[in-house]
């Protein structure tokens, strides 16, 4: 408490989980995870990664909804106004249709049980059915995993949050291309929108709520 | 381009102004602005609120749409989980119905011109009627000015952006409690989703979108 | 089975109650009930508003949320392009702010235990925080009560089935001016979205949903 | 006037064209075309699709933005309850992922020139990118084609409407399995939400909306 932002107020009630988690991997593709792409394999990824499969095996082991999803464009009608040049190149770095970049990582999806979904917008939550998805399953509680901390999560957070889901982002399952913006943006959800876990504390929770 | 974002491609695409914008003023409430609440009156609030009213006084001397938005909840079943304390206080500094700190700038507002909104998330447009009335003014190009920086003008921003609004960010028109916690999230929004500009640049653009 | 929607596979799916309920009501304003106003008063609007405080009442016994809407447009940029003249009237027959067609019927509504939500589209759900209200509540299930069939009842049960809502509509709690219209939507929405139930029926459901 | 809706002031205002149109074209899929499909090639379908043709390659002609949709799901997670149970079915009659139900009719699409989307709702704009696409064309006046009129014909309506688009519903490119459910969809639509106008009064309009 000794910034003016926890003077004031902020971090000062905690998020409790509830008693219906689900899990939301959110852009664990190529561009995030493969060095030959542009941001592609920063060490703060392929952490995030590690932890994130630790976490939705342990939600499949426990009947936990777990969804998982990528970005990827159609066409580029789909796409909102990128100052981030790399998603509008027509070659392999982009994510146009088709592009290996738009890939998700085969080891964080088992396409039998998740809830797969194409995302056009920073948050998970912008025009796809993982809303549906969660309220279908009565969830009160999602864990964000996936990447980057400054871009996609905070959005998908800011979302969660403000639909009313219990919102938790283990630290370690979340990363970006550096620890600097990876830092700032867990100071700034654990302020107002979330609690910050860990992969740890997330997957002695989702075994406390298996379901049949 | 020396850090790694701009390395990788962030910031490359300009986002150029649009044909037809609007403007948007954020939460400039008692709670930001008023130094007797826990958060008021921080020096880069205050000249947020300076800056933006010759902002919003340029776009209704030429026929641009402004709409303005306070966060208040009529009760606590509108809240989400937030782990800020004051917003949930029944007490004076809280954001419940009639409490003092949900109530505008006067500065700020033309109630005869805006279109005035409540919101109870951190984006102005989560479940209000600011897309509504941007498609009826066939709106192109967002403004967005307010407070805090790293509350609800990210969330803002966010939002404006993945629904395909060319999106601005006037920087002297957008305060938060301390500087650097500003100029962080200035900094992830310049990579991604918005134009960071400034009042005087504004002023300038919406003059010559003048509607008749 | 006699009809072609039938035949081709309509209504054969029935609609199972799921285990978390709400009750929603709809619009139970004097614009529909007090017959001063033009469509105020008819006999279906009053059946519906007798048996909807019989359903409400059963879920408030029972501890099951209820949410409660009125349709109020606080200026004109708020109102979409109404074909119906009366909601545009500047007089008390029309829907802006203050007038008195907007007041929910007191019979309704308990303040102290209801969600009550204004709202400008003709869907519930268009732009309020009423799912952000079902979702606090973990309800997988949205009993839609109010009027009238062939308007807001109609579109508030298509937002709360591609939602993901398990939807019932009870016959008896909705209403219209006429009958032909009630009944053309009630088939309408049977063969698609909902199960067509009764109050009684839904009281019954109420009670074995008993929440502490 | 002959009716209680229009005593009491429904169908009284007139829906006016805008400045900025876009036509929708809504499941014009093997489904409901093909007659070798449960309610595939009834006559007012096959008739709402050989207008629309005429009306897409007006508008593609005169640079207005089409967007064409067709249902399917990818799994049954996506799904909603529906009570009609042919989109459920693993079977060629089914909308399951690869189903030759869900092929477009090649008749209505230019996907060189189309925003083509796939929907899990009956709206159109339910999760999808057609509002984001809408606004990127600045379009204020929405045309509705497609099947069936008393399914996703009138959710994409009243979605178009409450989002505040001028909505067009020209009564000969829609259509539905039997005249008596379109018709009364029809009545209930005028009274409201849009205007009802012909595919010659609409090709008409685009030709005068001409883009460069």
């Amino acid at each position: 408490m000794t910034n003016a932002y926890d003077r004031a107020g902020y971090s000062r009630i905690p998020i409790e989980f509830g008693q219906r988690p689900a899990v939301l991997a959110v852009d664990f593709q190529a561009s995030h995870i493969d060095p030959r792409h542009p941001f592609g394999g920063r060490p703060l990824a392929l952490r995030a990664l590690e932890n994130s499969i630790d976490v939705v095996k342990a939600a499949r082991a426990n009947g936990i909804p777990v969804a998982v999803c990528y970005t990827e464009y159609h066409h580029r009608d789909e796409m909102p106004y990128w100052s981030l040049a790399t998603v509008d190149q027509d070659n392999s770095d982009g994510n146009l249709r088709g592009s290996p970049a738009s890939v998700l990582d085969p080891r964080i999806t088992d396409r039998d049980y998740d809830h797969v979904v194409r995302k056009t917008g920073p948050s998970m939550f912008y025009e796809t059915t993982v809303q549906m998805f969660l309220t279908k399953n009565q969830v009160d509680t999602v864990i964000v995993t996936g990447v980057n901390t400054s871009g996609c999560i905070r959005a998908t957070v800011i979302d969660s949050f403000q639909r009313g889901y219990r919102t938790v982002v283990p630290e370690d399952c979340v990363g970006d291309l550096e620890q600097q913006e990876h830092d700032d943006n867990i100071r700034d959800m654990r302020r107002r929108y979330s609690r910050i876990s860990s992969a740890a504390e997330v997957i002695d929770y989702l075994k406390r709520c298996k379901r049949s």
